[in-house]
């Protein structure tokens, strides 16, 4: 399990699995009836403060904070960009593991934040207000608006009161039932403390990723630096307890789960299965064996094409296993029977039947909408088409044109991923110093030409427009050997010269962007006007119905917003064979084969008499968790550390639309492991020391 | 569109589509009265058999003789494997095409054949009566014995009636609603006379494969040779019509339809949806990546793998769009409702429902079945896991390993695929002098190894039985640089040498194939008795109903038998937009780029200026064809060629489960550009004057 929001910019689908004992709660909304119920407990108020503010939200998964130092406990696999923007052809820090024994020799990871949740604050009556009356479209666009008043007001207010300065965002919960403000403490300088090799960190790669029994120590640790440059305070941090958890002990898991479908209807999972997910499948598997092809030219091609190739590997067994439980009919009429029952409930009571209509048929005439619009929106305005992943030079342009144009507009008006509360974010990632490979830069471009003009045709306009003249291969190398925008010094100069600069730019990579953005724009608003708004507006009135006939009995669907679950350590029945709760270390050596991905490293090997082989490995739990909550601290009642969550077993997977209490598992490392290999293997006394452990 | 049964080992799918405006009627119960009712016209049994006789089933395609001296007109993609095979780093036949002047410099197509249908026998009542009172397994045994025997006297008596000899081929028709044996004069010996450029050939590429408008001369000219080494003696041949067909003409083809699923269950078109579809599509597309980048690597490695990527491109389009129809709910529902009339009809004869049983239930059983057995069933019986395509070495040792063994058994025992019938061509195959390029075979069997991993998953017993110490890449490696069996000489040893021989080789190859087989042949036989056996026992009862309520009024599914099908030449409707029936030549030039797929050759560029721009390039009809169509000759009433079929458009595919009237079309060649052609651009005087037509 990886990285939350991978291919946003590549096609608009978000990495996520979901598993539930009993869902993923908001911290506001705690069900403490339930925790009691279930497993005679209870946690404090000051419990779930201590853990909200110790939990923290990287830009792609989950962390926290396990000394008063700033220090950041996360997966390995959490900090694989920062890892591969250290690297280089002399040094190849994915492979060779990381380790800074004092803290000026920490790495900086350019593209990293940190942000701790400080406050919720509910505005459903505010954005309703806003949008009363409006038709779809019109309220689509205000809902947009008001929702980037608020932030800006937010960010205002923070700093005046001096609780902040807070990021603030607008959240939308059960699929706009609610709208809260999520307010946070940012930490924009992140640095990289260690990071165990690849090799053992995600031991048995690919074939083993979303399987368990697992051998993974797939864990980094960062650190978060305050504005002033010097190692963040953070009091509030999670001790780890050393001895991890027992079988059937009662767990939580604090974290930011990315997404999952659960509330859509019937009409929204039938475009999944339908349009989206094979349509992504498919240009996604071939990217890859592009990527392994690649990647076995050179020692140093393998090491450029690592990263992105780890990712979109995860993001093929996650949407294969979501298609496969699309395909299920079982599933989809469990759906269809869940939604009559609803629509049933609605039709009884005539008064609510009048407020709402018939939400239900909206959705399904704007899914037809979104089946039609789904290519030229993936391909132009998503950045599929146009070089999008796992290239960044495209990405940059964009920006720089988009920014150039939006920050000229007041506030409200722009996009809003271009309005003043996601500007720093956005310069952030701009002008970061990530290396650009060309070969990649050229494959990304090329390879989205050559599927833009097979799915949208050769006589597309778009695609007559680009290609008139020059194959795909001939543009990719014209725009990436002529642009300059590898540099950051370069980007920083468009940027700050604003959309004067970018105008007068010959920059071919700029000229191109330009030269689409009319289109993507006009592909974009197609979409929302004719996708979204209806399908927004028709959400929020069977948000309604739901709530009036269940209440809030179900937690909203994940939005990579913090969440907590509870459930217990345990192992499932596969197929009449009980797979155990518990790894051991003794059985990584004999799963090894001595060939990648099944190589135990160097260092392992060579501390092996050392090393205690019934130190527990990795386990499972039945926790509610998807992608994002890679990385997440697993909670005992006290309030400690007893795992770090990082992927789940296949039937997992399925937890995007539904629970399988019988299968779902989520898997950890146990802390066992954690110490004995900071202690014999990587002698990492120092680490070891903030941690509160002995070194010996 | 492309060659018929191409994967067969790599995936067990069937390129295929379906157009009909009639039907793919078989000639012996072609409907007369239809084509009287519908066209006013008729055609008489002299008329049918000259057809029939002058029709050729190659390897992978259709064709038919153009003169009396064995001159064989097909498409150029049919021919793509013999170009291939007589190219070199030196020499790409692919790019520059080939033309032999003189009847000794044409080129052997080693692997080619050229069947004819002579004769078909019904043998319906001989099959059921084998396995009359029998369980489904032992009837499903039997039934391959019986077949295996009845082919076997056929090709006995065929030599000693002096009519043949004959190959023999039982065919299944309706689902196994009928049993026929068609008996086919062979040609093993074909000769390439002509192909021009592929970039004429396939202008447009992938991006416009299943397109229309088109500019394609997608022609070869090939030549059948008698066991005496001259050239054949064919007086039944067709004569070509210069002048091609005018706009509603009526129109027939006659051709070999590779595979329809028209009148397949609800069960068996939801495991191709859900199973067999998705999965194929996610490891051809990959595979594309992958020889995509190879090619790109130098200028021999794009010539090595155009052949197999052209291929998997054509293969990877159709299934998109079978996968489309299937996912497109209107057809699911419309083949339910079908079902559902033909059921009540059963139930409300109770005779009739008493004598079939439930076969839609037994169907539906073994379809669940068939979803758990397709992963080990398609890769390792069917090769996909042990390096099937696109490399040849495995399928050779596999070949030998089985060949050996089975030809020590009885012949009705054996493998259906190594019964005598069937060994003069399996020799054919396993011995032609084709290249073999150790690039392809190591990613071959690295890519199917990994995949065979991630599917089936590390702990998979046949997985660990290969991989327990070897990386797939090294395992490939290994095999690839250690085996012989490139040499047809070494093939052809252990080919004589029988099973002793295969038995005794330490060639790492035949090891690596007869380590694997017991496992092959056990997944194969658990797929015949619980997948293979209960669905055609319970298809032969659905045909027998099928029967008894609606007659024969509708045609069998294809399988690649000769088939005749009417239509008129005619466009359609896209969107509100007219096409036209006809493109014309001067519309080649300009929708050229100058960069390929839309670069025109040379040589059209240089005989620009003599050309008629006014030439009629290629034409749309409504004739119900499907992939193995490719090659067929389009005919008028008066037995005249006036198109050669390559292709359709792209509603064409979903007419692998129903044919659209409004939109399906199948694409050909107009002879006014094969002349023009020939005539102006190849200078082809001989072959033009073997064809009766001046040249000049």
């Amino acid at each position: 399990m990886r990285r939350y929001a991978l291919f946003t910019l590549f096609a608009f689908l978000i990495a996520s699995r979901a598993f539930a004992d009993s869902g993923m709660w908001t911290f506001q909304e705690f069900p403490h009836g339930l925790l009691k119920s279930e497993h005679g407990a209870d946690v404090s108020s000051a419990w779930l403060e201590r853990v909200r503010t110790a939990t923290i939200r990287l830009s792609n998964c989950t962390a926290s904070f396990v000394s008063a130092q700033g220090l950041i406990l996360t997966n390995h696999h959490c900090a694989e960009a920062c890892l591969d923007e250290n690297s280089s052809a002399q040094r190849n820090l994915l492979s060779e593991g990381f380790l800074a024994r004092t803290r000026d020799r920490e790495l900086k990871c350019s593209t990293q934040i940190a942000d701790v949740l400080m406050d919720m604050e509910n505005i459903t009556a505010k954005v309703n207000a806003a949008t009363q009356g409006l038709d779809d479209k019109a309220a689509n666009d205000k809902r947009k608006a008001v929702k980037t008043e608020l932030e800006q007001q937010c960010e205002q207010d923070s700093r005046r009161a001096k609780v902040g300065p807070y990021k603030c965002e607008t959240v939308d919960m059960y699929q706009g039932g609610q709208y809260w403000l999520y307010k946070y403490h940012r930490y924009s300088d992140v640095r990289l403390v260690f990071a165990p090799e690849r090799s053992i960190a995600a031991f048995g790669g690919d074939p083993d990723n979303f399987q368990f029994p697992r051998w993974d120590l797939d864990m980094s640790v960062l650190r978060a630096y305050g504005a002033d440059g010097k190692p963040a305070t953070t009091p509030n941090f999670l001790k780890i307890n050393p001895a991890g958890p027992n079988a059937g002990q009662l767990v939580f898991v604090s974290g930011h789960p990315g997404n999952t479908s659960r509330l859509l209807t019937v009409a929204q999972l039938e475009t999944l299965r339908n349009v989206i997910l094979p349509r992504w499948l498919l240009r996604a598997s071939e990217l890859r064996g592009r990527l392994i092809e690649i990647g076995k030219s050179s020692p140093e091609a393998a090491r450029i094409v690592e990263d992105p190739l780890n990712n979109i590997e995860n993001s093929i067994k996650v949407r294969r296993k979501q298609l496969d439980a699309l395909l299920d009919d079982r599933l989809l009429d469990a759906k269809r029977t869940e939604e009559a029952a609803l629509r049933a409930k609605v039709a009884a009571d005539p008064q609510l039947a009048q407020s709402i209509g018939d939400p239900w048929a909206t959705i399904a005439k704007a899914e037809s909408r979104e089946a039609d619009l789904n290519l030229p929106h993936v391909f132009i305005e998503g950045g599929a088409g146009l070089g999008g992943f796992p290239g960044h030079l495209f990405g940059y342009a964009r920006t720089l044109v988009r920014a150039g144009a939006e920050r000229a507009k007041p506030n409200t008006e722009r996009l809003r991923e271009y309005n003043d509360a996601a500007l720093p974010r956005v310069e952030q990632r701009l002008l970061a110093p990530v290396p650009v490979h060309p070969q990649l830069e050229k494959l990304s471009l090329s390879f989205g030409l050559e599927r833009m003009r097979e799915w949208l045709g050769p006589d597309a306009p778009i695609v007559k427009q680009l290609l008139s003249k020059d194959s795909p291969d001939i543009l990719a190398a014209k725009l990436v050997d002529g642009t300059q925008l590898a540099d950051p010094a370069v980007r920083k100069q468009l940027w700050e010269g604003g959309a004067a600069a970018v105008d007068a730019s010959t920059d071919p990579m700029i000229v191109f962007a330009r030269e689409v953005d009319a289109e993507a724009r006009a592909v974009r608003k197609r979409f929302e006007d004719e996708v979204e708004a209806p399908v927004d507006a028709a959400s929020e009135q069977i948000a309604r119905a739901r709530f009036k006939v269940y209440g809030t009995a179900e937690p909203p669907d994940a939005n990579f917003t913090l969440r907590l679950n509870f459930g217990t350590v345990q192992g499932w029945n596969e197929n009449g064979h009980e797979v155990p709760p518990f790894t051991h270390l003794a059985q990584l050596y004999e799963r090894a084969t001595g060939e990648a991905p099944f190589k135990v490293p160097d260092s392992w090997l060579a501390a092996k008499p050392q090393l205690d082989m019934q130190t527990r490995f990795d386990l499972s739990t039945n926790n509610d968790i998807v992608g994002g909550n890679s990385g997440s601290p697993l909670i005992d009642v006290d309030g400690h550390i007893v795992g770090l969550m990082f992927d789940g077993n296949i039937h997992s997977i399925s937890g995007d639309y539904w629970y399988d209490t019988e299968l779902n598992r989520a898997v950890a490392v146990d802390p066992q492991i954690i110490f004995e290999g900071l202690r014999k293997v990587y002698k990492a006394s120092e680490l070891l020391r903030e941690l509160g452990a002995p070194s010996e």
